[in-house]
């Protein structure tokens, strides 16, 4: 085994920092992406919030990280982790289709899944008009009608944000009892121009070039509604895609893993977790490189004093 | 007062997240920087790690953020930040030359100074031998002799540099463990007019008119050694510009403040503080923009919450 070699699980900002900062510091990143390098950058259609970046269009960002990662002489190996697990001695092994091997470093940088939803006419409106980020997402939707499908915490609150920009906000959720917190649902009914359709679902989306209405159901009357929007917003769920994972007791309820916010590491040693599929309250490009320079620099030093001695 | 304005103090890259976050949020970010916008990224001559910039040239990154500030119109206020108060009502009351005001929030952001380094001799040379910046006053020194003082990343990529436009660059270090990375050693270590002086410390400097050697000594033997040079220049550490701050007890015993690493808030209630002025392990330009993000989405939230009440 070598013990410079640094598996990452997952080629989007967070496993591409962790990436970049590992090669520099002399350390052998082998970086897993069952993909596309860049992750969710390669399905958001705009990016405004990320410092020194202002082509604005995600995929274009993706398309960087995979060229720096060239410059780096960083060979992604495209294939999906299948299973890691703990040896005995403290080390992981590591299963996929391309490569199967022993580290001493594992960086867990695979995000999140979207929760599956079908709504029919959807594939249409994937990037011009459906969202799953009201706040990289919402500014587009200045001064329109928007929807947002679901009842949790995150639907209300990003709910909320949109409904201080956009001219109307219709929240449909599919049962009358939301799990979303008491200030936030009612916050979200203060405001003059919102409104809740539950117990609602959506059946089907229309638009010529980009979104312009949804149609809604009852799901008790099974009563029909034209709803008029330019943006759909999805809250219904992201679960982190660790089904690989064979390495119990680092994970919260909801399935994140857990680590100290300053080192990345899980309180398995030498294990990290870096990006979305970490318990943080933020997701961003932003926190993304951050966790990856953290997780890098750990790794490094971890590397180096363990070599001293 | 406006309760929606953020003071934010420094317009380097965490200043300039916290800006573009608050913007974003629906926020008047109001940006004091008493030089230029960009921080250190104007002193810096490449940067490789900052994912999704290729473009290495420090400045050039400081052009971008400007030209994103000017998108987002905010603009910033060129004056230095004089004094920072608590007043009795918990809001911080702040002084410049070309504005003075009230705040609910405050995000310090402002950044390290350069440590004072004395030297026999030095008052003498500055400006006339002596520099703290190789892109600003490198090509003063093309095809000449010159010493960088330090052993951390900024001494060895400013050396590396140096390497490309003088006739020859000595790396004077106290210790024979470096700091930097793996990669900028190794690129001043190929380069055929470099030498690495180490334990080594500068004793005194000469000249008549301008620098021309200096003494150093080997920390471990005594010896020491005359060495040529018409440029010296020092990276021997930076420490937080707080000076104007006159709040008590957010500061540890070096000076850098003390936050929630999750929030960025010190432990003033609407006092932050992003970058390189609070206490990390690690300060890059990726740990920087997460720190300026995080900070205005506590901002947001904060903001949200009381104004429900």
């Amino acid at each position: 085994m070598n013990n410079k070699e640094v598996a990452i699980i997952g080629g989007g900002p967070s496993g591409v920092t962790s990436a970049i900062y590992l090669k520099r510091y002399g350390m052998e990143p082998v970086l897993f992406e069952k993909d596309m390098i860049g992750g969710k950058t390669n399905y958001t259609e705009r990016i405004e919030n990320y410092p020194g970046y202002l082509e604005e269009k995600g995929p274009v960002l993706a398309e960087r990280f995979l060229d720096q990662l060239r410059k780096l002489q960083i060979k992604p190996i495209y294939s999906a982790v299948e299973s890691l697990s703990l040896n005995p001695d403290g080390t992981f092994h590591l299963v996929s289709k391309k490569k199967e091997g022993d580290y001493r470093y594992v960086i867990l940088a695979n995000g999140l899944s979207e929760r599956p939803f079908p709504l029919e006419g959807e594939e249409k409106f994937n990037r011009r008009g459906i969202s799953r980020c009201a706040i990289c997402d919402g500014p587009f939707y200045k001064g329109k009608d928007v929807l947002v499908i679901g009842s949790g915490n995150a639907a209300f609150e990003e709910a909320n944000y949109l409904a201080t920009i956009c001219s109307s906000v219709s929240l449909i959720a599919r049962r009358t009892f939301f799990r979303a917190d008491r200030a936030a649902i009612d916050r979200f009914r203060s405001f003059s121009n919102t409104a809740i359709y539950a117990p609602y679902e959506v059946v089907s989306v229309f638009g010529k070039e980009s979104l312009e209405k949804a149609v809604i159901r009852n799901k008790e009357s099974g009563e029909r509604k034209e709803l008029p929007c330019s943006g759909l917003f999805l809250y219904v769920g992201q679960i982190p895609a660790l089904d690989y994972l064979k390495i119990d007791g680092v994970q919260d309820e909801k399935g994140y893993l857990i680590v100290n916010p300053e080192t990345m590491e899980t309180k398995v040693s030498h294990l990290y977790a870096v990006g979305d599929c970490r318990e943080t309250a933020l997701r961003q490009v932003t926190t993304a490189v951050s966790d990856g320079s953290l997780a890098a620099t750990k790794i490094h030093e971890d590397f180096l004093s363990s070599n001293k001695e």
